[in-house]
């Protein structure tokens, strides 16, 4: 189907990249309700591999099966659907082109004792995503983790085999370890920063937690301060970071950090909105609910960001 | 978008190949006016390697801008439009995304005298097809031709390449040099022969010409007259070709033959339609046309198959 | 220095290529007496390989030494300057940043007696190219030779690798061989469908010889015939070469075919100009002359390509 | 064009280096406003990752769009433009062979909180180089820092594969970490010997932070005392650092050090050039500024460079 | 030339490497005013990186010239000249073939603070030495050391591939870091065994420092009381150091240590022929002086290993 003004505009901003690239972007862009419109939300399921599956799909048991969170991103109309190894090998043929893949290539676990150089392992990679029909693949980096140069280094050298090959890459940049405190790792300095990082990387789509009115740094603190940088709301703030990401030209998903009630969800994911955000990556609060009332919030999200484009 | 059953049936015939390959074959199939119905009709640009530029575009010269040919594939709905390196080059970042490519990764040229061991050149490969984001490659091969081992040779590796990569492979099976006589290149057991090759090769999709009554090979002539096969009618050449195709569990595309009247072609594939063809390859008969006349002749066409899908 | 409006219209028909093509092809429009305007004239001296020494620089010796040339082609203004790898080796240190190398990377010679399968043979790379700071390669091939097919694939591969790298592709596409007859050679017909190939085969920038009125093709006469294309001049012959390369959106240099008098040659480019030529490739008539001869001559072919800009 | 006198004179200095590398340097030393002189003053935009994007361009918000750093390289008439993958990606095409570029395949973040043991992850590499159409890489070491050693060892690898495909290093030698006092990261005797030891790496350009009348080793104090060096002023200073990298045979450029008011910047330069500095590398003071006030800035900059090269 | 019974006999030694490592092992055999004797004198100038410039070259300020190193082992008629890859690089085309150079591929610097785990850094390598035309690689190993394993692994890699393509293997052989006291670092035992780890590594040539009379270890004093070995002169622990060395058929050569006076270094140099050694690594002692004073320190030198070999 023709591409949208709209999403030919976004393609534009990714001028060194082939045309593979840019038709897994495009491919994303174009699904679901919000195809056409450039406005994104992805269903990330890694949360299994993060937190145990017990904490992830206990409270909704269908969600146990992998073929589950398939159906959820196709009956929602979401863009896009990302996950482990292991998840998308179990409905990858099943549900061979029926909406884009992200293969999540890295990822943590709860096991781990690893706090100031928190890190992940390198899961799968790139011809894991060519073979299971992926437009693209995820990686998260810590900045500030006594790490993350390493795990710079390891998204340096799958973002260039990505694009040879045609892919796009999703990098979720999530600060924490080293000297930050745990209210730093939201700071709208240290969001900002976060995006801006990944950016720099490569990144054709990033992904950060919604940036708190908190400021961490103190030499970025005076910057703030002296240039009366707006962070007193969540839209100012959200504006502020996709600022950041080259002036807007890049796409930024937000998390919808841990789960809370639908309400604060929803009035969040709108200050995203107002704020100029690319979209919402919405994970545990859909899938750890029952299916009707995931779909039904899911609906009223997407409605948000549709508003937001008309 | 969820996958017709049809198409579900259809990539259910596929089992040994990866998610990735299903993946891109579910996507032709899944693109277009006759997405979902199983049945596929791709445009080919492949004439002007062929049979030279003013052969192929002086007749609808705006067809000269490699463009047109995008354009006319998405205005028409075709599922899928295939060219040689140089043509999708141009128009495959502006058109990322948009419609399924198929890279055509040899070709020959009316220059060449080769006639008992014709043969193409590689021009391109598994590696173009996935910076220029392609769905698949497609590859001819000369049965009967003194190169056809070689040619053969050359589309094993390009097929195992291509679907390590999870992209399709479409092979357009043309008899020809050798001892095969003219008539022989569309004998009804020549190209029942010629589908079945590409099969066993691992073709994910199958080009042949429509077959003619005439039967070429005496040893084969005498099974069809002692079985007793119909090859009466056009309808009834195709079926036996489907059949030959792992009993019908392959994609087949026909190709429209010589340019000739529209009404003489029509029914040519309303025959193929009766005998169960997949779809049909549309080429010089679209785009040496005016735009709004080739529109028009596509129309007919997709809506022949779609009665025939209904 | 900024890229002209003209220039930036002439990168954009290069949709696929990576950033590292696209600013090689500036570096050569950018260039010289007619940088900026789109237009383009290069010095090849690769006639010493194809046609012996004597026969190239006798008539002139200072041309014996390889400094000449590149002194030659900064002194004229040209675009760039192309030879074979002992040629450039030799100079391209001295010369280093100072002006577009094409290193050409296949070459015939007159001892060869192959004539139905003319051929070449590599004598260099892309990786020579790099080490030796040149914006691209050059590779001929021969449409109609017995051996075409094989130039074509060698040609396939350094493209690939080519663009991989950053290099621009530029190729000589002068049919011989085969069946085709001596006239058959620079047929308008054969010279469009040689441009044509090339253009298909991913060329960044097309050398054919000028088109004569002669026919060669039989099928393509009807066509010729039919649709009235004019050939009655030499203007009118470019002007459907060009219109062959993608509607006009590829780079053509047309050579100066066999060396003959200044006049005749100038009355030629004036025609390619008039036709919408992107430009020269002016060898033998240029080195084989005294260099003040030379120089004013190369003004002349110059003043005309801007004229035409104009 | 022809390469200046001065230019072949630097050239000649690099007598191991491929003509490939040398015509990078070429380009970098020919273009803009201190083209052939010999002079070069360099736009780094690496803070963005190194200290964060708020405090990298909120004074200054139009810098937030890449585009802008291109436009005020090419409008200021400097000779480069260096910054990390994303910052080139968004530009690299747009503006194809319009300036010398560098990309900086390392850097570090304000978020780690190494310091004995400060590093930088390598963030891209020499292919993305050619694809993005570099003139160079750049590479930061860390002498002194508990790293060092592997820094080293990961630009030595990085230098021979940029040099074999005809790319310039370019290396950021910034003392720090270890038992390095913060005074004794500009020390005259530390700076000297971070520029030494850049040269002995292989460098083709290297870039070092002004020099201070501080003397950090208690060895190399002795010899300082004992053989009387110079180092009362800034022009001293910087003449005997020009002598360490083989007797002034190598570029090398200086950092403003520390945003400061455009007088005291000014200033320094004028001392940096009266010591025979190749030139300067002028970021956060020029792109934190209005662009306005920039373009004076940097204009002032160059007329103290090219009166010091008259 | 031919090749001298002495060096013919010294190359039986070397029975398992190829004709590539005995050909350039005779070339710094056969150089010089030493050519032929199987007496060796090489200059080494990697202090600059080891301990900066100023106390390398401040002294004698044209040694801040990479070209005035390779004339001063000219004029001297010294073996060989061995230093890093910038130092090389500046001087390898200009003297090419002139004289054997060994590329000495690691270094240490005074800015590191490694003092237990004193180690280097792999600053180039095997291809390196290859395109710069010399006749081995020279690599330091610091036996005692922590990281001692670490570099002994390097080194084992680098010889391996060194030894393949043809070239010798230089051994720097320097104990220091772990429990070693710094008496211990230069003790007989030490010493001799150092050189003897060397020779198990597979060095070409070794390099240690002049023995003294301490023994370090309580286990090794144990033996050398036990069995009288004789350590009373210098020359007596040099024949030591040299038996340990396969019986004294290795090629060994010491360095002068600490800067001292000329007599002092004339007087050990006497004791280190007397005793057998292969000859003498003379750096700083040559450098650091004026010209002419280094000539005839060299002078005397050279004479003494004569006198030894006659």
């Amino acid at each position: 189907m023709a591409l949208s003004p709209k999403v030919q505009e976004i393609l534009s901003w990714y001028e060194s990249d082939n045309p593979g690239t840019k038709a897994n972007l495009a491919r994303i862009l174009m699904h679901g309700r919000l195809g056409g419109t450039g406005k994104v939300v992805i269903l990330p399921v890694d949360q299994g591999f993060e937190h145990g599956p017990a904490r992830s799909f206990a409270t909704n048991p269908p969600a146990y099966d992998p073929h589950y969170h398939f159906e959820l991103a196709l009956e929602a109309g979401l863009n896009a659907y990302a996950a482990p190894l292991g998840m998308l090998e179990m409905g990858a043929a099943k549900y061979a082109g029926a909406l884009p893949l992200i293969l999540k290539v890295n990822s943590s676990n709860s096991l781990s004792r690893l706090k100031d150089n928190a890190n992940q392992a390198v899961t799968s990679g790139v011809k894991d995503a060519l073979r299971l029909g992926c437009a693209g693949i995820g990686f998260t980096i810590y900045p500030g983790s006594d790490a993350s140069f390493d795990m710079l280094e390891e998204l340096r050298e799958l973002t260039l085999e990505a694009k040879s090959y045609g892919l796009a890459t999703v990098v979720w940049s999530y600060p924490r370890g080293g000297n930050l405190s745990k209210e730093g790792e939201t700071a709208v300095d240290v969001c900002a920063y976060a995006a801006h990082m990944a950016a720099l990387m490569g990144a054709t789509i990033i992904k950060v937690k919604p940036p708190m009115a908190h400021i961490e740094l103190a030499e970025a603190k005076k910057v703030y301060d002296q240039m009366d940088i707006d962070t007193s709301t969540l839209a100012a703030r959200t504006r502020h970071v996709m600022q950041t990401v080259f002036d807007g030209k890049r796409v930024v998903v937000f998390s919808g950090g841990d789960a809370k009630g639908a309400e604060g969800l929803l009035e969040d994911i709108q200050g995203l909105a107002d704020g100029g955000a690319s979209g919402s990556i919405v994970g545990r609060n859909a899938f750890r609910r029952p299916k009707a009332e995931a779909l039904d919030l899911l609906d009223k999200i997407l409605s948000i960001y549709e508003k937001a484009a008309a």
